[in-house]
């Protein structure tokens, strides 16, 4: 049954609250349990273990080529499994309380966990493989040849590339239609955003089962597709957009790095954290909403956008403002410590919290 | 004495628990009573007085042509008073509390709140004067000729302009070193920030006066004084930097707007209101910091910076995206509600709860 049909039906059957049993075993589908192949334990590839492994009925099969890679599953994997949010409780209550290294040997005994010493034999059962790997283009081709050569057929192959993009990755693949990219943010253990990546040749109930996946009730992750490839996908492109015009008022001398930095988490950023930046401008033009915005504030956007700061971060032009930055920044902040990045993440960890609190006393979310 | 030798002298004497006392009167000093005249009494202007008011020993004198003014400030003052952060009350506990009226007319019977109906008797007494009056050259440039005319000659002059440099309005004033621009952020009632911007004529102590009078123990705002007039000071330069991007990826079909907000919503937004974009970066470099990441970054920042959508929103060219942006955006959001701002609203002010909240529990906060 094609997926989009199939999703049709299930919603039919979840509002008329019949059960979604009697359709048995349907293999595309997000509900059933799946078995994830993990490629490259890294970060990000940690912090997915512990998303797999929350849902009860997986199986998530890990392949790294650290040589001590056994041990650190069994030390870091407790952490991220610990930091996955559970309703009306906050992990810093009990400060003390360490991750139980005999999580993950019980994951293992239990067989939900897999620890593989070869990429074919974490691969060879996987309704799902994903990597994580190096950003390098003839790694990522040689090594997705290596995985279409042994995992089943209908697996679907997840990239977490942040610059790779799955045209690229694929072009050594027998079926190009399997890959897809899905690209998570920093801290990859906290933020929501997952941006789903096709290439033209991606078929479109892959991307669908993707999106399904990370939308399943529960999931704390936000899935969001993006129509064409694009270099930066949308989220870096939007934040390299902020951040060259940033570079270049420093350059300038209009401000410096850390009072720039005050003026985004003073305004920018909540209202972003609150409403999107189109949201906003609906919001900011009154009952002529965004259009009114674009008439009354036409003038200045233009001369904004004519005076934008144009550096450059490669190349002999325009990248004077690199040692300045630099400078600025490591005065302002210096070496990142283990405490202020735990009190960092605690703070993030709220902001998004408060997103997900229902404001609305009469209705769901709006 | 210069103001700069007393915030000294201050700071040592803060720092031994003397008293401020054995100074007396000293005029300049953001400690002492201020007597504010407000010009135009808007969203913004409204939101000022009802700051200034909440600091018991100030006076505030009030203006503007509004036929039905008395009237209007009676209605509209006690919702934002009430609005002000008082610690560890959530103000939606009693959402059926209604801001009392009687709120005014105690403020205007003890002396505290005057009410003008003219420019003239409104600045006669006034320390500061601060207007938020129409976006318009002439008119700003012959406002300030006649406050200058009748408001004490030690009295600071601030304007809540977002688009007209000091340097323009100061353009007839007989003492141009009297005028800065402090610029709020919409909501003005709830974003912290205030961007003060001197013209190269305002002098120092003027703008060290504006930048300590926001930092004054249990003020809610975030002074940045900017260094340079530059078009859209920093807030708005970021802010168009990003929708530009935005809007042209919504030209090119890559996401529509909707899914861009959930995008910023769900991964820059909170990052940048728990931090600023360079100590982002600084983090997320590792062990190199902000280096380490234009490093490892380049390629691909210098790949995006290249392909950045050059779309204009006056004149006749690349100016297209603009009738689709505004569809999706009407779509998507649709005319905004009264209900639906005091949701946004409360939640933006959640958000800047946590940026004030102690995460670190061995000083105070990083």
């Amino acid at each position: 049954m094609p997926l989009a049909l199939y999703t049709v039906i299930l919603t039919q059957i979840h509002s008329s609250n019949k059960v979604v049993q009697i359709f048995g075993t349907i293999n595309m589908s997000v509900y059933s349990s799946q078995r994830i192949a993990l490629i490259g334990l890294g970060t990000i590839g940690i912090s997915m273990a512990a998303l797999h492994l929350s849902r009860e009925s997986n199986i998530v099969d890990v392949f790294d080529t650290r040589p001590d890679f056994e041990q650190y599953i069994h030390k870091t994997l407790p952490i991220y499994m610990s930091e996955l949010p559970s309703p009306n409780t906050d992990p810093r209550s009990s400060p003390e309380s360490q991750p139980s290294t005999s999580l993950v040997a019980s994951l293992v005994s239990s067989g939900r966990l897999r620890i593989h010493s070869t990429l074919e034999s974490a691969c060879a059962s996987a309704t799902i493989v994903q990597e994580q790997g190096p950003e390098n283009v003839d790694w990522k081709q040689t090594t997705w040849t290596r995985i279409e050569a042994v995992a089943p057929s209908s697996a679907h192959f997840w990239t977490s590339t942040s610059g790779i993009a799955a045209s690229i990755q694929q072009a050594k693949m027998q079926d190009k239609s399997r890959l897809l990219v899905v690209h998570p943010f920093n801290p990859p253990n906290i933020m929501p955003l997952l941006e789903i990546v096709p290439a033209p040749e991606t078929s479109a109930e892959r991307v669908e089962f993707a999106r399904e996946y990370f939308s399943l009730p529960g999931s704390r992750h936000r899935p969001v597709v993006i129509r064409k490839e694009i270099p930066g996908f949308v989220g870096n492109r939007l934040a390299f957009a902020l951040l060259r015009e940033a570079c270049y008022l420093v350059q300038e001398d209009v401000v410096d790095a850390k009072d720039l930095d005050t003026i985004l988490m003073a305004s920018l950023g909540p209202r972003w954290a609150g409403n999107g930046v189109f949201e906003s401008y609906q919001y900011g033009g009154g009952e002529g909403g965004i259009s009114s915005f674009l008439n009354k504030l036409g003038g200045t956007m233009q001369t904004i956008w004519d005076g934008q700061g144009r550096i450059n971060v490669e190349g002999d032009e325009r990248t004077e403002w690199k040692e300045k930055v630099i400078a600025q920044v490591n005065e302002a902040y210096g070496t990142v410590s283990a405490e202020q990045i735990q009190i960092k993440e605690a703070r993030l960890k709220d902001i998004i919290g408060i997103q997900m609190k229902d404001y609305n006393r009469h209705g769901p979310e709006v």
